[in-house]
């Protein structure tokens, strides 16, 4: 910690050697006023997986990566606190033996993911130990969001926040202006009720050099024993004083805390600079930005997203039917999911088989989880045989969906319960592989609904046979022909059942692949442009050089000129500072652009076209345009990237259109808040541009926009992924990177991601997507807002097969757990409803916009709990931190108050909901607010 | 361990980890009859001083070196064996403490210093645990000795002895023979008495691989804990199996340790093959000898023998006087010599900064026992002012003695005090460096005795100057002139008092060097040969090419042709197997002779004539005969040994006769027996000759003397060496090495010992003797153990100044603390004379033939304790085990006696002193015998 009065925090991993003999020095173990007081911090930092996996890392296994055993740990230091009660020890985590807390990233995790996985290690620590944790302690993540301070730092109650890793040039200014330490307000909207003292370590979060002690580090150790050679506590004693030193005092060491620390630093009732936004990008070296991780191992960032949605809902499903704790519960799923947020697990930044580890545990936390909503769909559907029922389809990304592809022809019905995790209303396009064309869909009224069959293409042919052989180990066995579409809808927190058949196709259509499709106009000319697009949205093509132009919405009044690009960046692979896990560095600020004017394919029907290009021999990309919806939809497929001209390639997409965007850009912290970004410009100190491009990368998890006077331009990612605007008008996102150099921060291995069969190897290829929409300015919130919580909980679907029509006479077709008349509000996601193991259920309500982000959504907005819960008794409900490991007015009663420098009165007021009537049961929450509740059911 | 019977030892060096979870497999703490038990046990492996120092070691400093904290082994293992009763865990040493007890190395130790290491750790063991150990367990050291087997494993009580080093080739044919458990009876002397059950491992002292746990291994670990990954149980257990089992068993494994082992093997009441002799040299592989350690760090070896001898003087004076607790005593000394034993100390195989830290260990020793002997012969001759008294003259190798080297032209006298630690009585020559010409020497009456002055030849001065820079960091003030020779003789443990005074010289003189001496012939012509000594022997040289031609001794009616010389063998730097610190592999069998026909300079006297020669740039030698000794003396001065034309080099010496030796020749064991060698052969199996010259070296301490129908020539050395006879009638000594490569056997060092001042290093140069004689057939072993004797204990000098005369009046200038008309027999010597910490004093007596190596003096012999303790009073005499730590009664009865293949009638009858009649107190001892006694005096 800076020296601001009189205090240095010195952090020191270590674990002691208990010693009968020792010299006695004066100090104290409290703070001495008048002397420098040096808090002697001993932690632990284990990784849980980064160049071993967490189980490694707890048993001591695989020592020959790296000497590390956390059970020695724990063993060796609690005789060690024993043996003097005047010792401290700060343990940092908890996942090391199947607990659920990591230290987790910030730029990579999304905010449900992060409450989640701390609100496993904080209801763990609690209780075990009884214990609320005060301090909030990243020393090592890449970097610092928003959505950590205000809300994983302020609304747990931690008093304080402590981490290491700023930009370099930022640390220069704040050293020197004193200002390391902070009064940190991460969110415009809860202002000063949510804000943070940080403090920032004047170094990254090593000790002093010579009092860094890990295994194997050349830090002398102290020596103390005077009967052996090299003892060495008075040379000690006087190098640790000079490297706590830099004021002509006396220095007073003692064994410390955090929260020690952070009560002394109190107690000298200052006041203390504000910092508002986040610390990202993180840079340690003039070439070095932290922000290639934004996008590291794109499959696995994708796989957490999917699971954290697929969680959500899962909790859901079980919470319904009654938690089992014999059985199958979604508990694996949620611990794999929080060691996934750890700062090298989600940011990609792991050893290879450590990804792969925790990708393993994330697959058979899904299996079980799997198991639970198969179970919970078969009781609640009230069919008479779980067979198959609620068979996952989760390879639809590969287009591959066994329990979809299933023959028809004997009379058979395809049964798919569509169940929608949102506390919305919701009418969604769902798309699955059926092997006949002769198919027809009815909804659970029995009337037959439109759909739509799109004809496989070759190239998600060539990914589903490749890819099933790679995960499944075997190719399958039929291969199906077409797409099946069709809308489906679904009620709050409820279900409906569609079912699929074989027969003269009557509501259904076949959409006829057109190559490089001519249109020809009233004038009996070629058109040299197309509209693409079933509904109101259209995206126009250029036909002669076939490409994106322009997006039209006539319901928005909307018209503009749009491009739409791939490119990569050429990984620098200079020794010095190559481009790897972590960093991205550029050969050069210029990319190469990926076949520009590829011939497209187009296929058109009623409920949506599909535009298919060959960007480049190793870049597939399917537009869609939804007749419903208001959007574009970008489906890529990208690698494997080539390496044999030896070059790394770091891959991006680009919309570029004619807006004047003034470098400026906003992109989301963490799915949450958005930040305004402006490019080459720092708002805390004036910024030396070294790197153009990735100096101007930040991490996005919900979306990047751009406005000007007149429109947003928004996109929004179905995974974390960095993104810029690097020229005005543009906007760009980096979705895959395959490097061939290691960039020295401790991996020691390249990123370059391969998939195998035998031992032929290729590069990763990603699918994955993103969405387009362009809004009058003003509104684009909306579409943000709504669609990413529709991004991150999509249609949970289960698939069932029945004899007959008989279904609806048995079963339970359609269904809400709400009210039948009662949505949230527009404003309002139910982001958490998990029965936990004592048999309360933890509920999260949150708004989802900001102080003024939209003119009528930023408003207070009320949930009421009794039509939420229509099928339950609520017994009694009680208002908690948002890890739940307090009531929420304790903490509020205990936090300590920091004086931040300016008026207090400057402050906008803020505005919270009020206290929960126990008669009315309504939960208010104001803009950006989240309320945690811990309710008992009767 | 061989399957022999049906047991497996497995060996496992590791830490538990303790869990709550486990399976349970059906196994028991026991043998189980009908299985195949496999016996786990683990067991520490502490090398107190290898890559790192003993310190360092134990309290896990520098562990950028080497990954190891002893400590934390012992904070662990304690809670791993409370937490199952079951487990068992041996601790090898106890040196990590300020203990003393070793492993220590079997080639380059000396029998006392053995026993005496081992007693410390013993009684170490007995005190603080009220234990003592049954098992001999020296897994590590590299090859083993006779004096391992009989002496410090039987004559302890062990039951076993455990190890794993031996010839490649032995361990092929053993496990073939199932020969691998044997009983060992390694002293032809005391035969069935003095044998030990003894087991090599059929590998190395590792684990079955895949077991073995060490820092940084790679194989796996138990993984035990099912919730976690990689749990892996079954696998290792079949692994395990697989390992363990080369029979149709089952399998019952068990937590082990040696005893148990033993114990189990005892029960069988099996046969066992007989091994005699021992186990050098040891190659692990066809071009791996490991017989450059005999050799490797000469001055550490040199260093550790003088020590060892001072060591045995200061405990006498120590005893004489009382020990003190409070003040300097001989503890530390005794510490550091019984860590410098250990198998990377002594031996020459640790990295340098650890051979630094034994020296300086020997050195702290030494400075403390230093103040003892100062305090007690200050004490004991009444000196009235202790200043000076005693000042000690380790430097005499270098030519520097300052207490010597002083101005007596104001009248002062130099008290020489001269201490004899030998239980006979003794004279001998002593050489100090003096700055004045005019002296006299008078004994204690006062009269003036013959005295030789020679002058301090250039070479030695060069020596003096450097290494006194280097050793004191200062050159000596003054620069003495001669060497001062008279003889000096002192009674059985005790001291004579000669003076030295300026003056004219009377009884005093001046030997002149002549260079290439050239003498005339009675009839005028100039005499082809030279011979040089003034007494008995004559040594011959040729003057034409000037080199030594004869020997010849007219009381022993020996005349021989002898030729000596030095050569260099080139270090092989294959790096599949370069020679190092370890492994002797030269280029080529051939070596290459240095300087033949070197000229030289010839100083003659009364006392002693000196030839020195300077052999090449970097070998000059001073040979001596005196006239009252029949052997010749060897002074080597090598190094710095040249290696700018990038070769490493091992220098011999060579020693040749017309004597048709059959290839036979002898050397000792550790000092104590004498073993048969025969050139390119092996007693126990067919040797396959892949090193003709590295694997015919064996270890030497004592000497090597080879023998044909009429004579014997005998080497002595004056620290341990490797010796060979690679020809017929010659002898040779490897006398000092320097390598560039490292041997791959972990050290990771070349040996290339330097010495520098400030930044200029130069290699190291050693400076020390052997020994020659030439006896009639039969009469080799009186000189070869007598004089042995004085070269391990030679005369403890002290100086002191006094004004005048007046000494012999005010103090006592001769006493005996025998009784005046006793002296030990010829065959017997007092090896350990010391007071303990409790008060009890340690006393053993040796007898020093073997049965038959002398006609006369391989008899038994008597002690009496009476006369040899003449001025104290003798309380009680208790005999003990030899390392002290139980009664030898108690010892013998426990004794395991183990049944060896050949009925024990065939085997000689052996003969042991009877029982020490508490009323006459004599001791008797049979050949070879060593006894023990606890005595208390009043």
């Amino acid at each position: 910690m800076a020296i601001h009065g009189a205090w240095i925090l010195i952090t020191i991993i270590s674990i002691w050697c208990v010693e009968s003999k020792y010299m006695v020095y004066n100090t104290t173990s409290k703070t001495v006023p008048g002397k420098l007081n040096v808090h002697l911090v001993a932690h632990s930092h284990d990784d849980v997986g980064w160049l071993k996996t967490v189980d490694q890392y707890y048993v001591g296994s695989n020592n020959s990566i790296q000497g590390a055993c956390v059970q020695n740990v724990l063993d060796s230091i609690v005789p060690a606190l024993l043996a003097d009660k005047n010792r401290k020890f700060i343990y940092v985590e908890q996942a090391t033996k199947n607990g659920g807390m990591c230290m987790h990233d910030e730029a990579a995790p999304h905010y449900i993911d992060m409450i989640d996985q701390t609100t496993l290690g904080h209801r763990f620590i609690k209780r075990e130990f009884n214990f609320t944790p005060r301090i909030g302690w990243q020393i090592d993540p890449f970097g610092h969001s928003a959505v950590q301070a205000y809300l994983l730092s302020a609304e747990v109650g931690f008093d304080s926040l402590f981490f290491s890793r700023i930009d370099y040039q930022d640390r220069v200014k704040r050293k020197a202006e004193k200002s390391l330490e902070v009064v940190w307000r991460g969110s415009k909207s809860l202002g000063t009720s949510a804000q943070i003292f940080a403090g920032v370590f004047p170094e990254n979060y090593e000790p002093p050099s010579k009092f860094y002690y890990e295994v194997n580090d050349d830090s002398p150790i102290v020596q103390d024993d005077m009967e052996l050679f090299d003892y060495n506590v008075p040379e000690r004693v006087n190098e640790f004083v000079a490297a706590a030193l830099s004021q002509d005092k006396r220095v007073n060491a003692l064994y410390s805390t955090p929260s020690i620390y952070t009560d002394a630093k109190y107690a000298t009732n200052e006041v203390w600079p504000l910092k508002t936004d986040d610390f990202f990008p993180y840079s340690d070296h003039i070439n070095a930005y932290w922000t290639g991780y934004f996008t590291s191992r794109p499959a696995l960032k994708g796989y957490v997203r999917t699971m954290s949605g697929y969680n959500l809902a899962a909790r859901q499903l079980e919470f319904f039917k009654g938690k089992s704790k014999a059985g199958p519960n979604t508990d694996y799923l949620a611990d794999a999911l929080a060691l996934a947020q750890h700062h090298d697990a989600v940011s990609g930044t792991s050893k290879q088989h450590v990804a792969d580890d925790y990708a393993k545990r994330l697959s058979i936390g899904y299996e079980k989880a799997a198991k639970v909503v198969e179970t919970v769909l078969a009781s609640i559907t009230r069919s008479s045989s779980k067979t198959n029922s609620g068979s996952p389809c989760l390879l639809l990304n590969i287009s591959y969906c066994p329990a979809s592809e299933v023959d028809l022809s004997n009379g058979k019905n395809l049964v798919v319960v569509v169940y929608n995790p949102l506390g919305w209303k919701r009418e969604d396009v769902i798309r699955i592989p059926v092997i006949d064309e002769n198919v027809n869909v009815k909804d659970h009224g029995g009337n037959k609904i439109k759909a739509q069959l799109l004809p496989l293409q070759n190239a998600s042919l060539v990914i589903r046979k490749y890819y099933s052989m790679i995960y499944l180990g075997k190719s399958p066995s039929v291969t199906p022909k077409y797409w099946l579409a069709f809308s489906a809808s679904a009620p709050p927190l409820g279900f409906n059942t569609y079912f699929i058949s074989s027969g003269k196709r009557e509501e259904t259509t076949i959409a006829t692949p057109s190559k490089n499709h001519v249109e020809i106009s009233s004038k009996g000319k070629q058109k040299e442009v197309i509209k693409v697009g079933p509904g109101n949205l259209k995206l126009v093509y250029s036909t002669n050089q076939p490409k994106l132009v322009g997006y039209i919405s006539s319901k928005k009044m909307i018209k503009e000129s749009v491009r739409q690009s791939y490119s990569f960046y050429s990984g620098n692979s200079d020794i010095q500072q190559a481009s790897g896990a972590y960093i991205f560095r550029p050969n050069d600020t210029d990319s190469t652009k990926l076949g520009d004017g590829a011939s497209f394919t187009v296929l058109r029907g009623p409920i949506l076209d599909e535009v298919h290009q060959k960007i480049s021999s190793w870049v597939y990309q399917i537009t869609r345009v939804y007749k419903e919806k208001d959007y574009a939809e970008f489906e890529f497929t990208v690698g494997p990237i080539p390496i044999n001209d030896g070059i790394g390639k770091e891959v991006v997409t680009r919309i570029s259109a004619p807006m004047k965007t003034n470098k400026t850009f906003y992109t989301d912290s963490n799915g949450r808040d958005f930040l305004k970004r402006i490019r080459d410009y720092r708002k805390d100190w004036t910024l030396d541009v070294n790197e153009p491009v990735a100096g101007n990368y930040y991490p996005i998890n919900l979306g990047i926009y751009m406005k000007d006077d007149n429109k947003e331009l928004s996109i929004l990612v179905d995974r974390s992924v960095g993104g810029a605007s690097i020229k005005d008008g543009q906007l760009e996102l980096m979705l895959h990177r395959r490097l061939l150099q290691d960039d020295g921060r401790g991996v020691t291995e390249s990123l370059s991601e391969t998939v195998c069969i035998q031992n032929e190897c290729t590069g990763l290829t990603i699918v994955g997507k993103y969405y387009l929409r362009i809004d009058p300015l003003g509104e684009g919130a909306k579409w943000r807002r709504s669609f990413g919580q529709e991004i991150h909980s999509p249609f949970l679907l289960a698939f069932t097969e029945q004899e007959g029509d008989g279904w609806a006479n048995s079963h339970v077709s359609s269904f809400s757990w709400m009210d039948t008349f009662y949505v949230l509000p527009d404003n309002v996601a139910m982001i958490t409803l998990e029965e936990l193991n004592d048999g309360k259920v933890l509920v999260r309500f949150a708004h989802l916009y900001e102080v003024g982000e939209h003119k009528d959504l930023s408003v207070m907005a009320s949930v009421q709990l009794k039509k939420v819960f229509a099928h339950k008794k609520i017994n009694k409900v009680r208002e908690m931190s948002l890890t739940a490991n307090q009531g929420r007015a304790e903490m509020e009663k205990k936090r300590l108050v920091w004086k931040v420098e300016g008026s207090s009165e400057e402050a906008p007021k803020v505005v919270r909901g009020g206290p929960v009537d126990p008669a009315t049961l309504v939960v208010e929450l104001a803009p950006m607010e989240i309320r945690t509740f811990l309710i008992d059911f009767d």
